[in-house]
């Protein structure tokens, strides 16, 4: 019983020295890939940056004991930090001790619904966050991210979550740039690209084995920043105007609860579940992905319980949210993780460096870590989307477009409601305007088809009609309009037969409309039939007398609907 | 093409002496039974009664231009009463110049607001008020206008718009009743009561023709009014504490356009649009249902508009906002009204009698018009749609109580927003965990079945499953985890056949997912086929390239694929 809440006390009893190696061998790399990472992204967050490093160790600890997903990396992770940024960026000013106080609280919060979201089985909340929602959402945040780096790169200062407000600050700065900053930012820049796509290639041919290229791409980014950091001390880059990380306090963090002010929560509270279910849904597709290699199985109540304890766990240890990162989790993959224990062990790696790494930070660039930003994300912006969605259906682009769209001019909350708005509405309107065809029978057949399509057989006396929906309040009115225009339309008509094998749900105000049609179809001297009714709709309907009032019957076929009017 | 938005240009040239005779006889019935519900219902919306009779005026002659229906009565409602006084009066103090002003305001806005949905075609977005929920609104709003009469009836002060607000202030002023208060209200609700349920029969039963009979249970609330006003004047009930209407300026409204501030707009905006689609709704299903008794059609785009010109003709007259009133359509209708004509005739009477009344009125006590109002709103209440929605489904039965509940304790706005909500909520929530049943053959035949309802038969490894909802984002992640668990359940699977003759639609999410169970299968060396896909399905899925990447085959009928894969 308790196992199913702890997967730990399942998969820990079966715990070997081969899952050891494999373990260790993954959090190695992952921290190596971690540590950069974790420092931009509390930046990007407008956190000091070891609030990076805080959140990657007491998080995975948590992840490890309460995740289900032998292969996520849990984390900061781009997407998030800038919403934190978002949502924080209102109520405090960055750099103050309300700003971080701030981010914890998110986090609490955001572990929070988490946890009660997985408790009552609520993960499929987060379905209604659509696809292509959700890829115009990333793709608006990656650019909106690289953006905002492009301050740091530059030397000069900008500010804002949103594309207007950064542009412009960029602009009415541009006469501040700092050459040495762009000359640090550049070749970082220039050094990660390279990393990232020709490296490997180039190690491959001077005959490193496979294992050590993809090694040293791994390591690379670490690498950048030890480089730069040896050039910032030796050129004495802060004192020619590059903005250094400055003084970072050694050590772990210190353990403690944030204190919670109502006001504070019910600011956050909106906020924070904009994050929770952006960051569930992004960690439950790459573990499903990544679940399904290995034959494994994904719970997504448990997940939510994994990532409530994450980010439960932040607040704890003086960090901010996170939540599965995509990239890392594939490099966990690919390095061999075998259970949740090699994030537990990334996290002890992640401790260390923060007590070996400290003091050096204090003359790392912030153009390096801005540069490590840019790169990551702009992998994010994937605006092939819109193409894709416009080819596939007008009512997908418009989602994709409007998440987009709303996202890069006005942010990342606006952003994401009005595309989860708007998925819905345009779902709604679809199915209040369904499909509905005239029938007429195949000659010498029993199948019954559109009268428009296909060469039919149609009695002047009788109207089949048949609707390719379930019937709901939405669509309920357009079909009494429909059936009240075709008989309009003629004269002739004695019956009319409803062909309902599409219909999987009628609720009261179909029903109330179905009984609408009976009646005003019965004052005009024509009987109401239906034929092909699904089980679980004729189970309902027997519960209420429409049965019974009904003008005319219900037919199991509509070939014998037909066979009997005719 | 100007007769298609102005209707009485096309009905106006075949008009006749006899439609005239049948329109002008069924509008001195309607002039007669509107006279005291336009005073009272004014009241109820917190306005002087005189401005119930202005908006019985332009308003129907607007109607009888611009409407579709031949039936519709239009004027001042109950429910709509409400709304306005729950809208105005957050912003003015009932009685003062800005109170009336507003209201106006509110006219105009419902006006143009119909008029635009009505000229878009955007007269389906009404559908969204479930049957539900608006049967809970209105027994909801039945409730709460019979309590606020009950302080005019006792003669005591009372205020609110929701059930917590009144019966608190009833219960505070409970002491201050006045007996003669409560004999003029009792006696005229005795009367009222009387008039509805038992004079008909009692004069049948003395002889009385049939349509003399009916008559008189029209005439008798005027009647009453006039008896009680001869009883004001004899008894000097003014001097024993009973509220009088009091002065009444004399003649016709003077025609004038509201001051339009930008502050007022936006402040009633939102309860403009919740009046507009709540007095639609509330026309378009009684206008329909007197129609087709006719054999006639309405068009609900023609409606918007005919509704939407009334509304800005009772804001240019001085009144408020007007819509449909259901029980004096039926009489309308019954009186043999032929054509739009007769509101207009109707408008004439009760501009005739806003001349000849008015000095009469200042003698009149409130408590008749508060027993006029409760007498109405009763037929509003119908608690037994609870029980209906209970025994028909429990998602409608939640809509209903939310909606209700709701209404009661918050009040109108917070009411029908929170229905809607619940009502789109419920759908979303039934159509993201669709029906799903795992199939076999029943054997001898070609027919797949649900394997837990039928004996059938089911090769090892072929999981056959059909889904009976269209697949869209809210529900394709619930499809990965349904086939995901039956393939992690049954080891030996070798190929899964979804099939498909429910799914009316596929979205871009739904797409991804079917990608995604594709490629997590072809992971695991099963193969995934599809069968018995519609049409318009198939088209959609051609313009991507899902079904190269398809590891099976999409085959027409789910036997033709068992057949193969066997």
């Amino acid at each position: 019983m308790l196992a199913r809440y702890i997967p730990i006390l399942d998969w820990g009893r079966h715990y070997n020295r081969d899952r050891f190696g494999r373990d260790a061998v993954a959090a190695i790399i992952v921290t190596i890939m971690l540590i950069p990472q974790s420092l931009a992204y509390a930046l990007l967050a407008g956190l000091p940056p070891e609030v990076g490093l805080y959140a990657s160790i007491l998080p995975l600890i948590a992840y490890a004991i309460f995740g289900s997903s032998t292969s996520l990396a849990v984390g900061p992770v781009a997407v998030v930090s800038l919403m934190t940024a978002a949502a924080v960026g209102r109520l405090a000013a960055e750099g103050t001790a309300d700003y971080a106080s701030a981010a914890i609280v998110l986090a609490l919060l955001s572990g929070g619904m988490l946890v009660v979201l997985g408790l009552f089985k609520l993960g499929f909340l987060a379905n209604f966050l659509s696809h292509p929602v959700i890829a115009g959402f990333i793709s608006a945040s990656g650019i909106i991210i690289a953006t905002s780096q492009l301050g740091a790169l530059l030397g000069i200062s900008s500010h804002g979550h949103a594309m207007p407000e950064l542009v412009t600050s960029l602009w009415v700065h541009i006469d501040q740039i700092n050459l040495y900053t762009l000359a640090v930012g550049a070749a970082s820049l220039v050094a990660l690209v390279w990393i990232r796509t020709g490296l490997k290639s180039q190690l491959l041919a001077i005959g490193v084995s496979p294992a050590a290229a993809i090694f040293a791409v791994r390591a690379g980014p670490v690498a950048v920043v030890l480089v730069a950091i040896a050039a910032s001390a030796i050129f004495g880059l802060g004192d020619k105007g590059v903005a250094l990380v400055g003084d970072v306090p050694q050590g772990l963090p210190m353990l403690s609860l944030p204190n919670l002010s109502l006001d504070l929560v019910l600011a956050l509270a909106g906020p924070a579940f904009i994050i929770t279910v952006v960051g569930f849904v992004e960690s439950i597709s790459v573990a499903q992905t990544l679940a399904a290699k290995k034959r494994e199985r994904i719970d997504p109540d448990q997940e939510l319980i994994g990532l409530g304890a994450a980010n439960i766990a932040a607040a704890i240890g003086s960090g901010y949210p996170v939540t599965g990162g995509f990239a890392r989790s594939v490099v966990n993959h690919d390095a061999g993780a075998a259970t949740p224990a090699a994030g537990a062990f990334t996290a002890v790696g992640i401790a260390i460096a923060t007590i070996v790494l400290t003091p050096f930070l204090a003359l790392l660039p912030k153009a390096v870590l801005a540069a490590t930003i840019i790169v990551a994300v702009l992998s994010l912006v994937d605006l092939s989307i819109l193409k894709k969605a416009l080819n596939y259906a007008r009512a997908d682009f418009a989602a994709v477009a409007i998440t987009l769209g709303v996202t890069l001019v006005a942010g990342v909350e606006p952003g994401i409601s009005s595309g989860i708005i708007a998925s819905i509405a345009i779902f709604l309107y679809r199915t209040s305007r369904p499909h509905t065809a005239v029938v007429g029978r195949v000659p010498g057949t029993e199948h019954f088809r559109n009268v428009l399509r296909h060469e039919v057989e149609v009695a002047p006396h009788i109207l089949s009609l048949r609707v390719d929906e379930s019937l709901y309040f939405a669509n309920a009115r357009f079909l009494e309009d429909r059936i009240a225009g075709l008989v309009a339309e003629q004269p002739g008509i004695r019956h009319v037969v409803l062909m309902c094998p599409a219909i999987n749900a009628i609720d009261m105000s179909a029903l109330e409309s179905l009984e609408a049609i009976n009646m005003r179809l019965a004052d005009q001297g024509i009987d109401l039939h239906l034929s092909e009714v699904k089980g679980p709709v004729m189970d309902r309907l027997r519960h209420t007398d429409f049965l019974e009032r009904l003008s005319g019957k219900v037919f199991l076929s509509q070939h014998q609907a037909i066979a009997e009017l005719e």
